[in-house]
């Protein structure tokens, strides 16, 4: 198929767009390389030495890869867009093309509202593309587990059947999205699926869990084509920076009482699971909704997790519970399902010691590189400390 | 109290703002004019003669209105808005400077995304601005009951208690936009509720349902103060859109079958309510959601009703079924609560054949002024015309 990867650049695109160039699919990654330029702008850079995208993609032919095309493209520029598409008539469109991290979007308005305009914009940038361009194209797109907050009861794949007061429907899973990145995610899927009713647009929305892990079957094959690592307090997520804190002697740092549960994926389920939803795609104005993730863990329980390796490897990690600079519950209740990839045949590729072995050695490797002073989380999401987060509306306020 | 109304130079504003002035408060309306400037550019405009607002403002106090205070201020500049908050340092703020037409929201890409721009920027600055200058304030936030769309449960006030799995939460309703501007609606709903959640904002979201009437209290104290009324296929609704018809002989124009089943409110009622959610304000990191109408009608018993009372004024009005432009059930389960703002004391001033007689009259009075070109809807949901509509998900799609 003719394949689209906007932000083909980043960490899950690089990854997906080599694995579904592999399975013999005609890829084009567009990218307006703007992450590597906020990555200039906050001081903060990959632990590992990425590329240029040229040098890439290069080395990706040199091993073999079946060639890629690159499109230097911004999503938020409308024209530009539909251009794109028109000229490549793409079967599906996978869209990474956003800002990705919810302490970036906290930083100030400004940062909220760069990652309001570049995400939503883009995404209803998009969806009026496809249905102006190519309106049988199949929309994969990336959103977040974290767009269903931590409700007290089972998370489902995007609908829930409610039975309410006598009646009963099958309805959009509440969402309660916890940063103004989170919520940006949210909207996404509320305009997919209304592009999906009113237009007939078919989508898949990936609700993906946390993303560890750096080498895939395909980035291994030259070390050009290694992937991006981020360990500082904006971009880097959990597991993979408690890894890097362990390589450097830095204490592993929980936030706050570590009870906060997450879904997790190996970055080479991530690609799996996209080319299993373009390989199955949805039907004509079906708005499907995965949760694209292998398996759950507390933060406490990935540090203890990663503390072991670490000793096995003879380091010494000390584990250190910090103020949370986030507003969230850090002690509930989360079950959640991800049955819809599994049917499609997704085996997944469960947290081992080897992949912690990995990230730990190559942090090590390349410990020369890391700027100490950007591991702190300093974004706060709140200057109010003595508020009491997530306060339950009342039943009735009058 | 002193209150800012963004968006005061509308037509809910409009009839607000002067509402609360009358009460009492200290008014500053904060408008920058760009619903006159979109009318022109649309080759559309209000029924009645509206005036300045310079004009308006004289014209209340010559009538023995207290002084309201008038500064221009786009709500997507957030410098600007920042230092007016800074300076007036409200004790609430009620935000209806947004883009209010589901049509227009439907034009095209661009009218998508300036709606997007104007209300979901607007409305994140409106957010930080009170966090950083004003954080005692209280936002009295006006959503819309097409938030919910047509579920098959009654719709609750915001939050709903879900037992599911043997588990149970009170989450947030689910909602199925209609537009790009609802859309727009529910993301401003969902960034309200995360900022009274992670920084102790207090807030109140009026999810309001179609406003019908012309004429208020304070409005009737002076020609200059006349409010504005929409005829338009863009910014003309249901109700005085009938009334208008009646009066020149057109058509009463039902999209399609007409089962569509709204809420609807009096605009003297919009400014009660207001008056009520300001007067009895929100706690600390609340999110209260009122539901603000008063009755549910079908568009097809409305235009019956129009029928009536139009006939009865000697007028010979017919009923048309036209091909409705919009995506969206003509039959359906409606049902829903306001018991939030009966309870804050709310006497509904339910629609009576005086209030339809008054439109009537009103648009028998300004007919010179009617462009009938103008009352046909002519932005269409989808090209797609066999697409069907509200597609119901598939319990499991793989």
């Amino acid at each position: 198929m003719r394949i689209v990867v906007i932000g083909g650049d980043g960490y899950c695109g690089w990854a997906t767009a080599l694995h579904l160039a592999a399975r013999g699919h005609d890829v084009v990654i567009a990218d307006n390389f703007v992450r590597r330029r906020w990555d200039r702008k906050l001081g903060v850079s990959s632990l590992t030495p990425i590329r240029t995208l040229a040098t890439r993609l290069r080395a990706w032919e040199r091993s073999g890869g079946r060639h890629i095309e690159f499109a230097r493209c911004d999503v938020t520029q409308y024209e530009a867009l539909k251009e794109l598409f028109g000229r490549v008539r793409p079967d599906a469109i996978v869209h990474f093309g956003q800002q990705r991290s919810a302490p970036f979007s906290m930083i100030d308005r400004d940062a909220a509202a760069l990652t309001l305009v570049n995400n939503t914009i883009g995404n209803l940038n998009v969806l009026w593309a496809m249905r102006e361009v190519v309106p049988e194209a199949h929309l994969v797109k990336l959103g977040t587990m974290g767009e269903y907050g931590t409700p007290n009861i089972d998370i489902e794949e995007g609908f829930i059947n409610i039975e309410h007061k006598g009646r009963r429907d099958r309805l959009p899973f509440p969402k309660q999205p916890g940063s103004f990145y989170h919520l940006t995610k949210v909207s996404d899927s509320d305009h997919i699926y209304f592009a999906c009713r009113a237009w007939g647009v078919r989508a898949t929305d990936l609700n993906q869990g946390v993303v560890y892990g750096l080498t895939t079957e395909e980035t291994a094959l030259a070390p050009e084509l290694i992937n991006r690592l981020d360990y500082d307090g904006v971009y880097g997520t959990v597991l993979n920076r408690f890894c890097i804190e362990a390589a450097l002697g830095h204490p592993l740092t929980v936030y706050g009482q570590g009870g906060q549960t997450r879904t997790f994926i190996d970055i080479r389920d991530t690609a799996r699971c996209i080319a299993l939803a373009i390989e199955f795609p949805a039907d004509h104005g079906e708005f499907r909704v995965f949760n694209q993730f292998t398996e759950i863990f507390s933060v406490l329980e990935l540090a203890h997790r990663v503390e072991r390796v670490a000793q096995r490897l003879g380091l010494e990690p000390t584990v250190a519970h910090v103020e949370n600079p986030r507003v969230e519950r850090e002690a509930h209740y989360y079950s959640s399902t991800n049955e819809h990839l599994l049917s499609l045949g997704l085996e997944p590729r469960l947290l081992d010691d080897g992949t912690i072995t990995e990230l730990i050695e190559t942090a090590g490797r390349y410990a020369a590189r890391i700027d100490r002073a950007q591991i702190a989380a300093r974004v706060q999401w709140s200057d109010r400390k003595s508020h009491k987060p997530q306060k339950t509306p009342r039943a009735a306020s009058a």
